[in-house]
């Protein structure tokens, strides 16, 4: 089958590689019908994140089922589902409270499982399951085709956005500043100090109620922390690189974190039910669409910030 | 009148000092009846915190209201007053969200307020109190001696562990580390790995549902976090010293870090109430008391660890 392969900083490409096939009674084999490109799949893009030797990438895909092993019990071949992120099987003690990102049988896209068995990237023509009965949500029919950006969009990006919300404690009434540098945070457009005092302004001294941080870096984090209010909490869900908390002004101010690794998988049901309600409408976050012979310019395109976000369809 | 001064390090004399009076409509004096030692008054005394001068200290203490400002209408003379460790107006903004401790014109004991005028320390005989309507909270009638220590352990010690508690979202039935080293936390035995080993013993292998974190050292906030399992939160008191949060670990099992400076007057009425209904009893912690004379073996008993906390009487 065709997958994407990074092989270094820069160079994606859609390669020809071994066809995946059930390894466990409790894998599932899914067909992509559509995969998209993650702001954190650019760290290794960017040669920010090491790239040791040509890598399978991509963890976010919506597809059929073909084929599922004897003990799967939650899909079955020609449902349409939705994976999120990671895997999991939903049922250890982590993912019991809602922390499916850090089950421990479960794991990423695109590395050995805790078996050593490959486990195949979402760019790709298809995927092997793991632990097919905790990972997928299914949707009761086949969607139509306007709805697969949303439902897509809940593999990571939704997800991950809403625990950076669930993490800070978002109410309704709240004032919240949303810091972001790609597809999960889109409000504030200044940076640094200017951000810090455009919050205190628009607050009139106090602060926000509570901070989303979706970027990752330093200076954005120094900026959710000193935007947020006495009392506030920072939800966080961009990959740290060189965060260092200020911890005495936090302290001194009782401004928490929380957050990490979202657990998209928790929230995987209620936003699926939500977006074919047409409640929520998260896949407006695809600016770019291409065919996944095109995944090159995918990357490209977000690289160079001419995209936000890049679906991709084999 | 008198009232306790560190000199230096290891050097903490009874002195004799101007009598307070009331300098604004806002003030209340309190004669003290009970004052004690905390755990964050060792960081001066063992010279960890720098000693610039001849400074008053205590920020605990309960008494008698002798005299109030014309603006005062919470409180009158007769009056049984407990003061939480900062004083507040409890109108400003961070007040109403129940973060006193980072009141706009509140301030510390033993300083300057915001118009420059001495504040007194809590460990003498008399305390002029800025903004007592939002500082102090009277008791309906004067108590029974016997309810001095509990009601005194409301200023700081209590509040403070309390505030762990809601900051990190303890929820009944939950397995909760409590990690301390003075007064505010009294559970762990055990430093370091040997702790964090015992904990995941105990929980097999998960984790605690909540740490409190009551120390401030980096050690015991290392200790801490490794104890929580993913998805929880360690609430934290004890004020940092040389703490460095482990960024990507946090990030990876989701542990948030809340609290900061206990705003203890948010939690003094319920806790009273609490105390008068001889519902909870947490002037146990006391285990030495001497007169305000003898203040010095007070503090040398502290250090010395041959007292978890010292209770002094003008």
């Amino acid at each position: 089958m065709k997958a994407t392969v990074l092989h270094a900083p820069g160079d994606i490409r859609l390669d020809d590689v071994p066809d995946p096939s059930l390894q466990a009674p409790t894998d599932a084999l899914v067909r992509v019908t559509a995969a998209c490109v993650c702001g954190s799949d650019l760290w290794p893009y960017r040669g920010i994140n090491e790239v040791q030797g040509p890598t399978r990438i991509g963890h976010e895909f919506v597809g059929i089922v073909e084929e599922v092993g004897s003990q799967v019990r939650s899909v079955r071949p020609g449902d349409f589902v939705v994976a999120p992120f990671m895997y999991s099987d939903n049922t250890c003690p982590h993912c019991r409270v809602g922390i499916q990102s850090r089950c421990a049988t479960g794991g990423f896209w695109g590395g050995a499982d805790r078996d050593g068995r490959f486990v195949d990237g979402g760019q790709g023509e298809y995927v092997r399951v793991p632990l097919a009965d905790g990972t997928l949500v299914a949707t009761r029919e086949v969607p139509d085709d306007a709805l697969v950006p949303s439902l897509l969009s809940l593999s990571d990006v939704m997800g991950t956005g809403w625990h950076a919300a669930v993490a800070a404690g978002v109410r309704e009434g709240d004032t919240v500043v949303v810091g972001g540098d790609g597809a999960v945070g889109l409000v504030v457009e200044v940076r640094g100090d200017e951000a810090v005092e455009s919050v205190h302004e628009l607050t009139e001294g106090v602060g926000a109620d509570a901070v989303l941080e979706c970027v990752g870096t330093n200076e954005a984090m120094q900026t959710a922390i000193a935007s947020a209010r006495p009392g506030a909490t920072v939800g966080y869900v961009g990959v740290p690189h060189g965060v260092e908390y200020p911890v005495r002004d936090m302290f001194a101010r009782n401004v928490g974190i929380a957050g990490g690794i979202a657990p998209a998988r928790q929230y995987l049901p209620r936003l699926r039910d939500e977006v074919l309600a047409g409640e929520i409408e998260p896949g407006l976050v695809f600016d770019l669409e291409l065919p996944l012979t095109e995944v090159a310019e995918a990357y490209a395109a977000m690289d160079e910030r001419r995209a936000i976000k890049s679906l991709v369809r084999p």
